[in-house]
């Protein structure tokens, strides 16, 4: 059995045909240039029907299609929100994506999902029913799988972690990202960095040299990497939120596991252990135990692979 | 249909007959002194055979017995553990209460599980799917619905929530508690009192009373009826706690409600409001709009009844 996989980015749409067995048959990636939404609406179309015709070539039964989504799907609608695709505020995809071939069951999840449905299937959390994936790119959000299900809440908006508070210092700030994202996503590595090199005047490191607007969370990164020791203060904090909001999560759902994934993991897989350690000054003592810390096997392909086993699994 | 429900708790056992509708229709209560293990079981033993010889003369059929237990049930050895109960570490309290009437099934679970069972049944969230009773008594725990069903986790801990990390400035002292329930339990908030008083030298007032190692959380609420204002700064940071944490549960889990209980609410319940304030400034602002937030309308018998619905629960 084959499903047509989508794994829809905000600059690009991978597409794959993917078997049972997890193995990759086709795969293409459209770039998306323009981000309006009927425009993106019409690449996946076009990709559906391109994997179609090529799995027909090639005698691939196709029993369906996975999407996943950069935000949210809403199950009780079929409809998307994206914040990065203009008109996807409430948008009907699964009705448009089902018409191009209505036999086949078009299944759509939020990217989060599509993580942990992929790394539980085959990456470092394979055969895990409690897992949780954290993805950390320019923002955080997390796919948490209770028993072997998506937990979705009561609206479909569960899992948005990056909201999570971690210090009483309440900032205005917090009230567009949530605090644990706002010092500790792609984004929030490099706010933090420009609040610290504003309130210190006389550092004259590796980051004063971009203009600090333009500072991101590579520049960091590589900072880090040449002992700035700026960059390694805003790493500490990061390090601290990260172990922080682990612990909170494993007291919370007792898990077998929890994977970092995103952009940021990445140049901070190498902290893992250092997350570990953190997160043990903070959590459930037995539930600490039991869970297992990973960064992403999958990497790039985590939503991929989670759009195929989305396909896959039976309602 | 009627089962018996038994609650028990550190210093009673109560136990009823309760029917499908939620009547009561006989309840008993048993004062626990002695606490050794074999000794609790032998209470519950006699409370089971008492409640069915009066259902059997009064002609109701039983068809199941649930029982709250003041720890963790371990639902795949049928054991408990109840740190107030001596010899409790990992007992066999399914095998033992299953032989009295071994036609019967006994189903038991934690307390904060029943709770959960109980205010969705009966009380505050009737007819939520998706709902988390926050219950805050000497320690912190919560029971939490997921779809209909109680979170469990991958060994049955899961719900620990007085772990929860809500400040990044460690103390040892969490190592034993977790940092909120440090702050906001029953006993956290006399902790907290006590810090406050040693480090308020020229502090004379209701609170220096009492010899501080004895404050315990009602003379906190009383001294804060009475404007005291070091009870004021007491019952602040616990507000400011109970809202962050409320906050969090409400990002990760998308709920239709939370629901404050244990003995601390009770007196708090007053400050449902200022909570649901300070959870709005660190929510997810659409997960925040959708839930609603109050204090048990079961009161001290949402373990009871949870105790009967975990009776009428099929597997």
């Amino acid at each position: 059995m084959t499903v047509i996989a989508i794994d829809l980015g905000g600059t690009k749409s991978s597409a794959a045909l993917i078997s049972s067995e997890g193995v990759i048959l086709i795969r293409e990636k459209v770039e998306i240039i323009r981000k309006s939404g009927t425009f993106v609406s019409e690449i996946l179309q076009k990709q559906i029907q391109k994997l179609y015709s090529l799995a027909q070539r090639d005698n691939h039964k196709i029993s369906a299609i996975g999407v996943s989504v950069p935000g949210i799907y809403y199950s009780a609608t079929g409809h998307v929100w994206a914040p990065n695709i203009s008109g996807w505020k409430d948008y009907p995809l699964q009705e448009e994506l089902q018409k191009i071939l209505p036999e086949i069951p078009v299944k759509i999840d939020s990217d989060r999902a599509a993580y942990i449905l992929g790394e539980t299937w085959l990456g470092s959390a394979r055969g895990c029913q409690n897992a949780i994936f954290m993805a950390v790119g320019t923002g955080i959000g997390a796919g948490i799988m209770v028993d072997g299900k998506i937990l979705r809440g009561h609206s479909d908006i569960a899992g948005a972690v990056g909201w999570m508070a971690l210090t009483p210092h309440f900032r205005t700030e917090f009230t567009r990202f949530g605090c644990f994202e706002y010092h500790a996503s792609g984004d929030g590595l490099a706010r933090v960095a420009r609040d610290y090199i504003n309130d210190s005047p006389n550092y004259y490191g590796l980051l004063r040299n971009p203009i600090p607007e333009n500072i991101n969370s590579y520049d960091v990164f590589e900072a880090f990497s040449a002992n700035d020791n700026l960059a390694e203060q805003v790493i500490d904090q990061a390090i601290k939120m990260w172990g922080m909001a682990t612990a909170n999560l494993i007291s919370i759902f007792n898990p077998e596991m929890i994977i970092f994934g995103g952009g940021v993991f990445g140049p901070a897989a190498q902290f893992i252990d250092k997350i570990r350690l953190e997160s043990e000054k903070w959590a459930q003592p037995i539930s600490m135990k039991q869970v297992r810390i990973a960064a992403s096997s999958l990497g790039s392909d985590a939503g991929l692979f989670g759009a195929a086993r989305l396909g896959f699994l039976t309602d």
